[in-house]
């Protein structure tokens, strides 16, 4: 593919030198280049196509590093990668040691912050603002936020202290007229009235246009012009959300107009209050297939460039979830599903049509869906909140507070539970089992297997418990070998060792132990709280070594470790988990193989001498 | 004190059957037996004060419990507790066994939900709400909500949320301008607005009367005149930011105005759409201290009615923390400080009026906090974040997300970690330890005195660790007697037995260690990561006890326990922490007593047969 434009850009410097000519080229260049990568590596391809004139746009107007420029969320940062001195390496996208597929400072200085998880990007760089300004350094900030990651508390937050200041801090809302799924709220009404205003922008252009004529006369002359410009637009609209909350508003503007764009944040950095650019772009801009079902190309794995993406078909956990909550809202009429923007990725798509009147999805707002979710189970309906493990830490007080004080019988699917692969850091779901268990009253659940987890969400919607069940991102082959219906498994060998494990790995444990021989089998089925009676039978093991796809601290092997005390167990115990670090992106499998939680690791973990295992 | 109107309450059905002439008497009953009550108990002065006639109005113009209504915080429900039967029990209020401080169901019908930490309210009365809907219950749901919940981000995404459907779902914006702290941020500018337009109220008032007239005739036309009122609405006020987001707004109304709330009310519970009825209150009304001094009246321990609150004077952790961060800004401009919404509470007072550009109170909005803070620290800028334990609960995501991604320096200064008292279980800082250690990077320490908080902030301040020092509320007699230099203090008293713990306990512990005598006492100053010598030294200990102020699941103990394991540990190990359960509401000292963490509960452990010794 020719790419002799983007080919020399080596910093957003080059950026600035091209003519409205090549910069249209140059974005080709761009669109062409992600989706060539993101078809073979997969990755976030409809919110990056969208985003390519504005990256050029912006990386023209601000002088990256100097600004920072931060992108929420970092579905939109590839073309702003290219731009920066990565196109080399951009084939390594979302690989083992390669680029990452969101914003991490490690990789480069022009990523300023880390954006993985939505809505942090205007609370980030407005740090990084204030820190610039208290330091006497040069440059702006510039948080760029999808009309998705502003229905996250956290955005709020960000907003009403922001705008608070004087400062030429600039947020720019790249709306795209959804979130991951369709977007939900008033907001995003709010954002469509906005949009609808076109003889506003009109308007505002010709302003606009005025003032750039006029050469740069310093801030408060600009400032004057600001108010001049208020007038006008008070003109035609006389209020709207980001003005009632201290800000300077402009536009709509056509997100694919460089030119537009760039004037428009120019004019944003003179000013001495802070800016929302409301930059209107097409999800999936430039790929047919991305523009016409911009939802199906939101993340994508690996397809055809010719043919487009298409579902691999295969069953997996996040289905078998979905479709288990349906056949039981099918009989009860007190299931509800809650989602925070992750209806496709949650497996609920289904439910969401056929239970319109109790499916909610929330927004990306796990804080909210955890307390309306236990605001439901307090009105006596049986709330299901389906999400990420990596998500559901931004619940973790209102899952105290709200839910667990009470009691109340909220039922928490943890979608993505261990770790994720490609996605990294950020996304690894590897922290739910010991923030969960640190929770009074709460019940975890880690299914292996298609079955057992429909067994469970079956079994606990018919109970009063607080639980979690907590399965893996994807596929797994193995159907249950092994009586699901109990608390805890076994593969009893009439060994002198024991193996504990649960979720995933356990089947690569039972391959371990096979090959090891001579050892017991114990797979928790409810990891949380651990059975007193299974601590009875482990402590006559002279060894037991703990495997578990998660965070040591806090972890189930520390629970476990603390119950062997407690019984006065007098063998070994070795717990092989994650420890004190973040997990890199890599596929799932070398990641295990990384960490020794796969079946090779386990035997090597299980053949060492008791004595020399290292701590 | 005579209470003969107050004390013929017995349910909300007897509040309506008042006139005018009782309703103004029963409103200075129940101020007297509020401010009598806190000023023996302690408790929540200022805001109960404020809300009383709204209090009053709300139980007339709607049906408890069979309409739900919530009041956020909790911190204004007293009036409400004195109305829903509670009046005998008053005097119980937040002593051991008594009555709560916040809103608890398990008290009674009439509090539908727990509130206590800030902002949950919309989220959870509306989750009720949908509920009543889908089991065709009758009756509504109203969130009570301080101006300065409204700064978290939960409440912003329950705005969002519930501004999208149909119902009479209704939001009382209890105005007193101020929340704990000076209120802060852009919205509450937005409410100023909405204030300083009296003649809109006299018009709203107008039309309301006009529809209070005609006889109910269904919701359809309700609505409909709605409509006419909106119009009559926008020709005075076109916008705010309620309307924006899809609220009937209606107000300002005098929030000491019964009859004026009332009708307000009752025509909320008509419309079709949610409403936003925005009630302005003073705050301390009708003590003279309290209204004067509203912020000292806060929160309080027990005073003399006749001559107010004073300033204990005692030295305390929180002062420590605030004055020794004033004493190192004045010698490093980059050290900041960021509170949100307690600048008192956390000591700050000071440094906010001494370093005012270095100094953020950024609302009750924890997440954002940690993300800014996060964002100053990779600006270059030394930021501290102080904050109570329970709170930091919100800001789980962004302290592993946004800062220990990138490692970057923040510090997070742990106030009122371990048992706080009276203000109950949601307010117990217990989870800290657990939550703050499975955070990858993460470096926390507890000291147990002034001279070690002093010292860990100063060393940590030098250093680019991220960290927490987690210090409990009020103050401590005794002076270091330790060398808290060091990650472990010892006494070494040659015995065969350990006792191993931390923070305040440690002083408990030095006692119990004394009588039980030939124990061996170590403190960990730094709790996370364990230091792998400390195992060595425990390991040649035939017994070794680890005494936590904590929950037990994923605190230090448990840490201790599998590292031991690894290093084959071959003595018996015994956990005693706060087991899986939320810790009631009593005097610190009665609280430890239960959990046999006190000297003389460690004693009765520590003498207790190890082979008896209960799991």
């Amino acid at each position: 593919m020719d790419q002799h434009i983007l080919c020399d850009i080596h910093s957003p410097d080059d950026v600035k030198k091209l003519d409205e000519t090549q910069l249209s080229e140059l974005c080709t260049e761009i669109r062409d280049c992600i989706t060539e990568t993101v078809s073979k590596n997969g990755g976030h391809l409809a919110s990056s196509l969208g985003a390519v004139e504005l990256t050029v746009a912006l990386h023209r107007a601000f002088s990256s590093p100097k600004d920072a420029i931060l992108f929420d969320v970092g579905h939109q940062s590839y073309a702003h990668k290219l731009l920066t001195g990565r196109f080399d390496r951009f084939s390594t996208l979302r690989t083992e040691g390669g680029l990452s597929g969101f914003m991490r400072p490690q990789e480069s200085e022009h990523d300023p912050f880390v954006t993985g998880h939505s809505s942090n990007s205007i609370a980030a760089a407005y740090g990084i603002y204030r820190a610039k300004r208290m330091r006497g350094e040069a440059g702006t900030a510039v948080a760029v936020i999808g009309d998705g990651a502003m229905t996250g508390g956290l955005a709020y937050e960000a907003l009403n202290n922001v705008g608070n200041g004087r400062s030429n801090f600039i947020i720019v809302l790249n709306d795209n007229k959804m979130s991951i799924s369709r977007n939900v709220g008033t907001w995003s009404r709010a954002f469509t009235r906005l949009r609808n205003r076109p003889h506003y922008h009109h308007l505002k252009f010709a302003v606009n246009r005025f003032v750039l004529r006029i050469p740069w006369i310093g801030g408060a002359l600009n400032e004057g012009l600001a108010k001049i410009k208020d007038y006008f637009r008070g003109l035609v609209y006389r209020n709207n959300v980001f003005m009632g909350l201290g800000y300077n508003y402009l536009g709509p503007v056509n997100g694919h107009d460089i030119a537009a764009m760039e004037s428009l944040f120019k004019i944003a950095q003179g000013y001495t209050r802070p800016s929302v650019i409301h930059v209107i772009t097409t999800k999936g801009k430039g790929y047919a297939y991305a523009e016409n079902s911009p939802r199906s190309y939101h993340g994508v794995s690996p397809f055809d460039i010719e043919l487009g993406a298409s579902d691999s078909g295969k069953k997996n956990f996040s289905d078998v979830a979905g479709k288990t909550l349906c056949r039981l809202a099918e009989k009860d009429d007190k299931i509800c599903a809650i989602t925070a923007a992750m209806t496709t990725g949650t497996g609920l798509l289904d439910f969401s049509s056929r239970f319109k009147n109790r499916f909610f999805d929330v927004g990306i707002a796990e804080q909210y869906a955890v307390t309306f979710g236990a605001g439901l189970a307090k009105g006596g309906m049986k709330p299901f909140f389906v999400v990420y493990s990596s998500f559901l830490q931004r619940g973790y007080d209102q899952i105290i507070h709200d839910a667990a004080i009470e009691h109340l019988p909220l039922k928490l699917l943890v979608d993505r539970a261990g770790i994720v692969g490609e996605d990294g850091e950020s996304h690894q779901g590897v922290f739910d089992a010991a923030f969960l268990s640190s929770v009074p009253g709460m019940e975890i659940y880690s299914p292996a297997c298609y079955e057992e987890l429909e067994y469970r969400i079956e079994e606990t919607a018919g109970n009063d418990s607080l639980c979690a069940i907590r399965y893996p991102r994807g596929c797994v082959g193995e159907a249950a070998d092994f009586d699901f219906r109990q608390d805890v498994s076994t593969e009893l060998h009439g060994g002198k060792n024991a193996v504990v494990t649960y979720g995933r790995i356990f089947w690569h444990a039972k391959q371990a132990v096979k090959a090891v021989g001579n050892t017991d089998l114990y797979k928790l089925n409810k990891i949380y709280p651990l059975d007193l009676q299974t601590i009875e039978k482990l402590k006559k093991y002279e060894r037991i070594d703990f495997f578990e796809e998660g965070i040591r601290s806090g972890g189930i092997a520390e629970h476990l470790a603390g119950l062997l005390a407690d019984s006065g167990y007098q063998g070994r115990y070795f717990i092989h988990a994650i420890e004190n670090k973040f997990v890199a992106q890599a596929t799932v499998s070398s990641a295990l193989r990384h960490y020794g939680l796969d079946a090779d690791g386990m035997v090597l973990r299980l053949t060492k001498d008791a004595v020399t295992e290292e701590v």
